[in-house]
Formats: C-alpha cells, structure tokens, sequence
C-alpha cells in the first residue's frame, strides 16, 4: 500500500517527560535575552497573518550573507538545518546512490537515508571519538558517493573535525560534502570561510542552540550557488513560515546579545568538564558544544537516578558506539551543580 | 550529480509586485480579527522560545480532533495542507506507481507527483469543469493507482464535486482518495463526516484561507489511524514551529469569530458573479470559494491593464484547459468595486 521502506522506517522519538531541569534536547536552558524577546514580540505584532511569506525570506537571506561576505543566492533558508539536511539526502541521494556520514553522529543521517531511499554508508569514528580524514576519504571513493556528511562539533560526541581536515576531505573528495554546524557558536571555527574556494562545501546552520530559537524552528544552508537553486527546488513553496523568518531576523539582527550566554555555556561546560573528570568511574569526553558526552559502567542505572530526580538527560541505549554513554546538556550554572551533585552523589554510592 | 528527475522539476512561482489590490493568491483580504490577533499575540509572548515543540500539536489536535468528534489519532497538523499533500503523495507514491487527479486543478500537484517520481494521471474535468466520476473511477482503476486526489471546491475553478460524488468514488475504488479541502468553509459541506464509514478516506484542510493565517503556513489531516500514523511518519521530527501551532490553537478556538467574515467573503462572491454574468464577453463559472474563475477572448491584455492599475490576479497563460482565464480572488467590498470597474471599462472599451 505505501512506499517501499516506509513501513520499517524508524521513528525518532520526541516524547519528553515532565523534567525539574532538561538536558536531554541541546536546547539553550535560557528563553531569549529579555531585550531581544521583546522586539521579537513587537515584531510579530506586525505581521500580516493573512498574507503568504512575501519578502521575509528574503530579508533573512541578506542579513545572512553580508554577515558571511556572501550573497544572498549562497544561502538557503528551511524549517530548520533538520529540513537542510533532510533536502540534501534526498537532492544527492536516491536509489543506488550512497551517502557517507561518520558514526557514532546525529542519528537523523540515518533516518534521512532511508527516506530518501540512499545507500548509507557509516564510517566509524576512532575509540576517541575523532574521525580519521583518510579512512573518511577512502570511503567515500569506493563507494562513489554521492554526498559527504560530518558534524562538526559532533553530536553526541561533542568532539570536532579540524578546520583543515575539513578542508582536506573537500579537496580529495569529488561528491559535495555537508559540514553540519549546529554548535558551531560553542567552538568558534567555521568552515563557512571555505565556500568560495569549494564549490563541493556545503554549511548547515541552526538557530536552535545557541540562538536559544528551538521551538520556532529556522536553520540555512551556505554554499555555492548552484547547489542552493537545486536543493531550493526541492524545498516547497512557502515552506517557512512568516512568524519564524521574521522572529529569525530580529535574532539574527541582535546576534551580539547572545555573546554573553554563549560564553557562559562555553565556561560552564569547562567546569563541568573538570568536575566530571575527578570522578572516578566515569569517562569524560573533551567538547566543543554545549553538552558532554559521559561514559559510565553503570549507565543505564545512573539515567534511572536522574529521572527519579526529574533530571532528564539523553541515554544512547545500544547504539554502536555509545554503549553506556550519556549526553548532558550544560545547563545553567545553578543547573548544572545539581546534576554534577547527582551524578557524584551516584557514584559515590556504588 | 542530483537525483533523477530533480533538474527537470518545474518550480512554482510566488514572487510577488507591489500591489495596491492582492487578489493573486486566494489569501483572506483581512488581517486576523482584532480580539483574536490580540489573543494571538498574548499567546506568542508566552512561547518558550528556547525549547523544541513540545505538547503545543498534541494541543492542537485534541482541539481540531473534538470538532470532527474523532480522535487524537485521526488527526496530523502540517507546514499547510501543502506538506500534508507532498507527504502523501510521497508516502503513496514513488516509481512505477500511479497517482491521479482531475485537471485543471491545484497546480502542485503535478510537482508533487514529479517529486514523489510517481506516475501522474491526469483525468480532465468536462467543459464546465464539473467531474465525471465515473471516468474519474475507471482512470483510478485502469492504471491500479495508489492514491487519487481531488479538490473540492476545486481551485482555481471554484466548483465542487457533490458529497454524495464524493462518497461514491470512496465506495469504489481501492486506494486511498484524498479530498482537498482548502476553500471548503466557503461552501460549509465538508468530506470529513465520511471518514469514519470509508477507511480510504483522507481529508486536508488548512488554516490559510478562511482563518487568515497563510503566514502562520498551519494545515491537517483527518484518516483513519493507520493513514495518520504512516504518513507522521513521512514527516520530520518536529516539522511544525511552535509559534504556528500556538497560533493556530487559538484561532481554532475562537473560530466563531470568522464567520461573520466568511459569511461576508460569500455574499461578496455572489454579487461579483451576477456582476460579471452581465458582462458581455466574459464567461463565469459558478464558485463556491473565496475566488472567482473568468474566461475572456482578450485575457493576456486585461491581466496586464489590472497589473497597470496595481491589482494582481492569477493568470494561467496556457495551461490545459484555462486559456484565457482568470482567477480572481474575492476581497474586500471596496476592493471587489475597484477590480469590478476596472474589468469593466476595460470589455467596454475593448
């Protein structure tokens, strides 16, 4: 009755419960700056609801690209980078055409695969997390693949990709490759710089996590010309709507708000990182987003006791990879000393 | 480099002039009503913006899911009824597989048959842009299609298929029939009392017409359970904002506000079409929409005196079967004089 692969496509499960504190989504545990949220209000008053998006893509596009020093035809606006990529599995990939993307990564790649009836091909990561550029690049060509995917800072890893590895699966692979971005802010260095000069790079943006706008859902795409009027001819007409591109603009406007928070998360996760690290029994890997990746014998029992708490974190069950693993995201400073007590106090008892 | 078929697929056009009189897109000429906007924006200043979208559908469609007295289950909301079509057409197409719908019709259908890579039959609508149903049945059968979509009220045409035309192809074909309904609060009878007498049938409605919130991009989907969990699915984690769906809930809660308008864009209707009939030249077609469909010998050069004056309507250029025609959207009563003048003097002078 549906489509091939449809039936046994798995579902990513979004259902929450009702947590104290909430570190289980790399969510930014803060609501927008009261100044930011405030114009952001002011300008949905003004928004004609009646009216299809007009010009309010456009308007978001052209902040984006002077931001970038690009123009407004390198960027691509969607329903998230969660719809970029979703767009891009299903623009290069198809039925016989594989898609290469590291593991353990952001499970959606998987999911996009199979939706876009790809050939997923995985290339797992090293025992500490980092991806080895020439394993990664071999894969890609025995495969004649017809898209790259990494993310960068990892998600759930938190670990990164360095600037010139990018740069170097760029220049030694023939299919385009998409660095997704979405903590980008946490760590500093993008691989936005490399557009011009790689036509096959292609950048994914969020404004969920350190632009605290999860819930209104707006992420872009940088690249080449080319490759954004193909994967925008796969995207509908209208498919994002005017409330999320004209909020997005208002915090794409008041970007330099955010500094401040983003800074603290950065500290916070540094001393979380430090506390953790003290902690006999746990492994604790470096990050670069605003969450830590956790390994701990006793895991699954650990998640127990914080969701007895109402402390709800991501566990990662059986996935190859991440057995035992946990991810945290860094909350506020008040929040993440009562999950480090938590999680110490476990410890300690067992 | 791209997935088969993605360079040749036609692109909708929706950019936009300046106009002084829209009557181009089938949008309420209206803004929300002022005590709902109000609602509306009180709503908006209370979104946690920070988190992903959470209970806010599950809201929505315990609210969309009492009025139709069906079940949670029987409901799914979408980025517009557009999502909702694209992801069926996805999830019951694909290669080698059959879609039909009648012609003229909603022009994406076509792009969402080509972006899904199934087979589009087209079963066109007789002279006066009633359907055969029976034709329609034997097309559906003859190529074993796997779904079959109508609009009713159809656009751009404006006329309906009876409900009891509507219940009879349900009877007598096997796959699914998905009823477009974006202009049916304009007619009042809806498809949705049949869905839980024939399991193949799917309703999609949308908050962009009547309810004024084409911006807001907020649609559903009424089917048996089975349909709705299959085609939830084809549909992204968190693919709705939560600013939509917040604003979506209360308009759909304060929906008794509409009606005095609704009942306005009505009369309107009637008084443009006994206008027009007396027109010399023109054809009328009978509406029960929020737009009205004319065929003139001479259409290119009105479309393009209106455009002088500011007043966007739709042309078809040479699409099968409305050469020659308009599409005119109802607005206000001033805006339906100045369109209706303007028409005038230009057949008179002609």
């Amino acid at each position: 009755m549906y489509r091939q692969g449809l039936e046994s496509l798995p579902t990513y499960d979004v259902s929450e419960k009702d947590w104290k504190i909430k570190l289980n989504a790399n969510e930014s545990n803060l609501n927008l700056p009261p100044l930011v949220e405030e114009r952001v209000i002011a300008r949905l008053g003004r928004v004609a609801f009646n009216r299809y998006p007009d010009t309010e893509m456009d308007d978001l596009k052209d902040l984006i690209a002077r931001n970038f020093r690009l123009n407004e035809e390198n960027v691509l606006v969607a329903n998230g980078s969660s719809e970029i990529l979703e767009k891009l599995f299903f623009a290069f990939g198809g039925p016989k055409r594989s898609i290469v993307f590291p593991m353990p990564s952001f499970s959606m790649y998987n999911i996009y695969a199979k939706l876009s009836e790809s050939e997923a091909k995985v290339v797992p990561l090293e025992a500490d997390y980092t991806l080895d550029v020439k394993k990664f690049i071999q894969a890609v060509q025995e495969c004649d693949a017809k898209l790259a995917v990494v993310c960068t800072p990892n998600n759930p890893t938190g670990t990164i990709i360095p600037l010139a590895d990018i740069e170097y699966i760029a220049k030694n692979i023939d299919c385009p490759l998409a660095v997704d971005e979405a903590y980008v802010e946490f760590y500093g260095i993008s691989a936005a710089s490399l557009i011009e000069k790689y036509p096959n790079l292609i950048v994914a943006r969020t404004f969920s996590k350190a632009y605290g706008m999860a819930a209104a859902r707006v992420g872009y795409m940088l690249a080449g010309k080319d490759i954004i009027h193909m994967i925008g001819k796969a995207c509908m007409p209208y498919h994002v709507n005017v409330l999320s591109l004209a909020a997005a603009a208002i915090v794409y406007q008041m970007r330099d708000e955010f500094v401040p928070r983003i800074q603290m998360y950065v500290a916070e996760r540094k001393r979380m990182f430090e506390a953790l690290e003290k902690i006999k029994g746990i492994t604790v890997y470096p990050s670069e987003t605003n969450f830590i990746l956790i390994r701990y014998e006793n895991a699954v029992a650990l998640n127990e006791y914080l969701e007895s708490l109402k402390i709800g974190v991501r566990s990662f069950g059986n996935a190859p990879g991440l057995e035992n693993c946990l991810r945290i995201t860094i909350g506020t400073r008040e929040e993440n000393d009562q999950w480090l007590s938590a999680v110490k106090a476990f410890v300690e008892r067992s």
